[in-house]
């Protein structure tokens, strides 16, 4: 689809000429990704390959490895530029928020279920990362990409600490982190090919298949921001905790966690 | 490694040799079971192709798609095994456990996260069903291995909630399939490449990407199981949890969850 817009006609006009100037490499660059943001956003980033990016752009699939590794670094930059637009909407929709305001825990769990379910691309990226990305690129590449990353859920986590200021940053973190794995995992699981779609609404049996990804997301946020506080070390008494400090012998704790 | 093995040696001496019978069928696959787990317990399931399991059971690749439909119809099947040997793990940690007696919420978490952390094969498997496996099926493949993974999650929420009687079954289905995604996505994050584990290892600024699987899924569980009530509808009043009843307009509920 790019094809019929400014970039991808742009670097058709310049097929097989190597960008040598730094804004010109930049500009290939953005192109480049451009069009495998579309195809993924398209087909699903599974279904993306190489040749098919650069038949997007117009350029030879040899050119394409002039300004990156491989298909899987071009996603791996797609994926930190999710992140930190990911980062700017959770400010967007929380630093406004009251500090412990009431009703602060559903509003953490609907501004951070959404900042997910309206991310598509991050959303099926996510799973990607660690089971492929991460595994066809440079450790270089891995190392910026997980700066990045990481750095995205710490910002995130202090975002939320801000408008929870009862819960620590590591417990923060805790739940910023699952949240992310979560909305990876759910994401793919609410988005099957359609003929998996109709099998499943079709059949009664199977109906637990469908995954509906906001209010599924934001339900687990609410559990999950409910229970930080009641499942601290040493834990107390409290609704779903029956546990005196030290009873079961299992009961091993997370290290820092 | 089968290839030392009873199965691989049994396999290769009939390669070429169409079973016909319902048992050799059954023994064949089997073996072709046997060396896909064999293989993705070495490689990683991302690692292993048709060929490779072929020629671990030595056998030609077009005798194999006699039994199975694809490679992907190979690990559907591995998983829906896996899902039996889990939930059978389940029963055996918590048939004995009394109801509702103190530390319950710490055994079932414990109990919960050992069960995958003690299954790589099966966390291994986890994302690529969604993504990959099921996509490459047929929708009556699908369809069983929905059958037998949905029963398998259905089944252990009934034998949570007989330890904890305070959850309903559906906190008990949300707990244990927001566990089940996480397990999935957090294995592969704490099974990264050699080069990468020591790249996490070396830089501090990269020491949050060292996840250590069995304490993080117990640590998940115990905040799920503790905010599982806290979070009810309507909503209550608790720790970690400051939300007069209706109080924000954006705190839209899940539908049944």
């Amino acid at each position: 689809m790019r094809r019929d817009q400014g970039p991808g006609v742009t670097a058709g006009d310049t097929a097989f000429q190597r960008a040598r100037r730094p804004e010109q490499k930049r500009q290939r660059q953005d192109a480049i990704l451009g069009a495998a943001r579309q195809l993924a956003l398209r087909d699903g980033v599974r279904a993306v390959t190489l040749t098919g990016i650069a038949d997007e752009v117009g350029i030879h699939k040899s050119a394409l490895l002039r300004y990156f590794e491989t298909r899987e670094q071009i996603f791996l930059e797609l994926t930190a530029g999710e992140w930190r637009g990911w980062t700017a909407a959770l400010h967007a929709g929380l630093d406004a928020a009251r500090p412990g305001a009431p009703g602060s825990a559903a509003l953490v769990a609907d501004v951070v279920a959404r900042s997910f379910a309206s991310r598509p691309l991050l959303c099926d990226l996510i799973p990607h990362t660690a089971l492929n990305l991460e595994r066809h690129v440079s450790p270089d590449a891995v190392r910026r990409y997980k700066l990045t990353s990481l750095g995205a859920i710490r910002e995130v986590a202090g975002v939320i600490q801000r408008v929870r200021p009862d819960l620590s940053e590591g417990e923060c973190l805790e739940f910023i982190s699952a949240m992310a794995s979560l909305a990876g995992a759910t994401w793919q699981m609410a988005n099957p090919p359609p003929v998996l779609a109709d099998l499943y609404a079709a059949d009664p049996q199977l109906a637990p298949a469908c995954v509906d990804l906001l209010p599924r997301l934001r339900r687990t946020a609410e559990i999950l921001l409910a229970g930080l506080i009641p499942s601290r070390n040493p834990p107390r008494a409290g609704p779903g905790r029956r546990r005196p400090a030290g009873s079961s012998p299992r009961s091993r704790r997370s290290p820092g966690a």
